[in-house]
Parts: structure tokens; C-alpha cells; sequence
């Protein structure tokens, strides 16, 4: 179903793969500011949410809806942000962040904030097991 | 089913109310700058995405894509930007924002961008009148 797939250039060059769900492959967006995941609907062509078909739609909304629960469990975040911009990658794609009061952008959007900071590879590679073994991915 | 729910006085005082679909009110943020729609699940005590029960995520899902189709048919939009942030207003809503490249936060988001310049009166009255008659409210 998503032979014609092919994930941007940009989000691959920013992002770690963490895995894929049912529909959306799921990222790890590099910079340890932020605990910030994207998912991807793995579909070719799509740029708004309303491109989406009912069945696709509702399964994107399951994804996020667990994202954003996971994200929270595993943070202990003060609220998570969620959006679908793509004013730069038109590709859709959905952010999931993790916020706290004290981080650099609070209580502003991350977007467009400052520069990233890599995670170390062993960070990811820490990260990537602690979510397989809570079944996450 | 929704007694309890009550829109938060600063979501009311920065926004007219366009209408009520089944799960959510219509809001228009009350800044000419951007065409900007708000979707306020009428449920008491929710935060996040996933304190939402199944078939409201659902329903909610579908109200998000049925403004952002709107929102691009209406505007013209080169893109429609949605998130749901809640780091100043914690209850769950979430913004439909249509974007131009012309826009002057393009290609950052909207949040935190500069200040609102307010429609005038005859302007909301006759967005009201358009969305009315095209069935939209």
C-alpha cells in the first residue's frame, strides 16, 4: 500500500527512524532540546490533513492520540504540543512534542526556536531500547 | 452532554463565535492578519489530545479536516497549519490557521508573532453571512 512512499529528504536528514505503526512511521526529531516526535503518514502525495481519507484520518488520529499519551508518560511533560504546519516540508507530517515550563521556548512555539542540539548516539540508542521494551515501538 | 463545559474567558474574549458543529464550538480568532479558526471540544476538564474518549478523537478528527478543507476553499490558502498548544490556555483546543506565503510570519508559525490587528465589526458580520450561506455554519 505505500510502495510510492518516499519519506523527504529534510525529515530524513533531521529525524531518527524509531519505528512504523499501522499507518505513519514514527521519527525522533534530533535535537535533545526537545523530546519531540513526527509521524509520517505513510502515503504519497499528501500535504494537508483534509487529503487524508476517513478511514487513513481516524487511524492518523489513534496514532497521535498515542504518541501524545506516550510521550507524556515517558517525559512527565508539562503539556505536549502537537501540530501539522509544513509551510517548509509540504509532505505531511505531524509534530508531537513534550513540553516543560522550564524549557527555552516556553511558553512560545519550538518551532522556528534557536538551533538544535544533536542527541549523542548513544542517547538515541537508549532511547530506541527503553521504547521497544515498553512495547512502544 | 456538555453542561459542564465552559469556554475559557481568555479563548472568549480574543475570538467571535461562528457556530457549533456536534463536538466542538466554531471559533475565528479575532486577528485579521491571519484567517484563523478555533475547534473547542465542548467536554469539562480536557487538556490533551488523548484525554479524549474514541469516538470523540474520531469525531473531533473529522470537525479539524472539515475546517481546514474549509478554511483552504474559503481563503485560498497556500497551506493550513494546524496545532493544538495549550501552554497558556490549557483547555483542549485546537487552531486551523490559514497560511500565505505572503503572510508576514511565513515561513515560522503564527503563535507569538507580533500583535493582532482586530476585524472591524462589518468585516465579521459578513464572514459570519459567507459561512452561513455556504452551509459551513
Amino acid at each position: 500500500m505505500d510502495l510510492d512512499f518516499q519519506l523527504h529528504e529534510r525529515l530524513q536528514a533531521d529525524t531518527f527512524e524509531l519505528g512504523e505503526w499501522q499507518l505513519s512511521r514514527l521519527l525522533l526529531l534530533n535535537d535533545r532540546r526537545f523530546p519531540w516526535l513526527i509521524l509520517v503518514p505513510r502515503r504519497p502525495d499528501l500535504s494537508e490533513l483534509h487529503d487524508l481519507g476517513e478511514s487513513d484520518l481516524q487511524l492518523l488520529m489513534q496514532e497521535l492520540a498515542r504518541a501524545s499519551e506516550l510521550l507524556k508518560r515517558v517525559t512527565g511533560a508539562d503539556k505536549i504540543n502537537v501540530g501539522a504546519l509544513g509551510n517548509i516540508v509540504s509532505q505531511l507530517h505531524l509534530h508531537v512534542i513534550a513540553r516543560f515550563e522550564s524549557d527555552e521556548a516556553w511558553p512560545g512555539p519550538v518551532w522556528g526556536c534557536g538551533h538544535a542540539i544533536p542527541y549523542s548516539e548513544a542517547e538515541v540508542a537508549a532511547l530506541q531500547t527503553a521504547l521497544k521494551e515498553s512495547g512502544a515501538i
